[in-house]
């Protein structure tokens, strides 16, 4: 298997399941800042020009719900996707609120030429958007108190998951917007065990991650 | 099971897929455009304020992943999500791409004050965005062939599921951000099938839905 990724990209996601199956995959740099995800070769793979994609064998399979099913399917023993059904369908829930609230709401934050073009509507988008990132790490402390209440280790439960790296990729990304961690410690408390499994911090020393770039104003 | 559901909203998902498991559902509507999504027993139920809502017993499930998962679990006869892995993952890529890319970029087209604040601002969210959507609308219909080509009546394959009503919604979207449903004829097609299916022709009347609300300027 290949995994295409972009340091802190959502892509770590994919780069912590892969590291924690254990097999060997091969992992790809794809830099964004060189707009390497706009070449012919990757738009040839890729036409949407994203990261994470995951190559396996003949398939490409891009989108991060679609690669972590993938990846469920071959290595069950991960239960990456809960198998207790309605485990399952909690997991999902907050896995597609990350994936189509959070992310693109940081994607205006970080990449706002990607909805508007002027300058001033760019602006906008920018603090408009870090308003509510904020008001999105709120509720993903929330998620991460009620884990802690109900005695669970990580976010779906008891085992290492999708939700987990995605938590530690999201609130990276907040402390880039200037939201200081110490508003959310349950998430950081989380975040720093988190980062302590051999297969997260194998994909954070690959990917040369600093998981904290706040900087107070 | 209750499902509470807004008239043209992606809420249409679930309520095409209730109406084809066949099995009596209660369904509840929210008014958008007076705020019910907003009055204090709505975010009881879903603090983020959005439809759909599916109740199930004792469990509110939001996100429409998650509730076509729940869905799945429950009418395991409709084969909402393909049982053959590979068609499984490829059902959840296009799913997780109308869910986070096309689905959102609509809302910058409708709901603009959910992005920016000033008018300026908004005008050119609706206006990029529209021009964004144009392009969602063509890989959609390159989908739709692809499908066709392939021999199968429905995006995902043999058997209608959650990708249909999907396009339906987003295409019908389409008409109201005035993009003219002549440059789309596999996708029409599809939609004139799929709405003749009396699971989505039942949901269509409930709804009140006229599909194609395009108008030339």
């Amino acid at each position: 298997m290949k995994l295409y990724f972009a340091p802190g990209a959502c892509s770590f996601v994919p780069h912590t399941l892969l590291e924690a199956a254990g097999e060997p995959f091969e992992p790809a740099l794809v830099k964004l800042h060189k707009g390497e995800n706009y070449s012919d070769d990757y738009k040839a793979l890729n036409p949407r020009s994203q990261v994470p994609v995951l190559v396996d064998g003949g398939q490409v399979i891009t989108q991060i719900v679609a690669i972590v099913n993938h990846l469920n399917d071959r290595f069950p023993q991960l239960e990456l996707i809960p198998r207790e059904p309605l485990a399952r369908t909690r997991m999902l829930e907050t896995l597609a609120w990350m994936n189509n609230t959070v992310h693109p709401t940081f994607t205006h934050i970080f990449l706002p030429h990607k909805f508007a073009e002027s300058e001033a509507a760019k602006a906008e988008l920018k603090a408009f958007n870090t308003h509510l990132y904020r008001g999105w790490m709120g509720e993903l402390e929330a998620l991460v108190e009620k884990a802690g209440r109900t005695g669970r280790p990580y976010l779906a439960g008891d085992r290492f998951g999708p939700l987990d790296p995605y938590a530690v990729t999201l609130a990276r990304w907040g402390t880039i917007a200037g939201i200081d961690p110490a508003g959310f410690p349950a998430t950081w408390e989380l975040i720093g065990r988190i980062a302590t499994l051999p297969c997260v911090a194998r994909a954070i020393q690959r990917e040369r991650l600093q998981l904290n770039l706040y900087q107070s104003a």
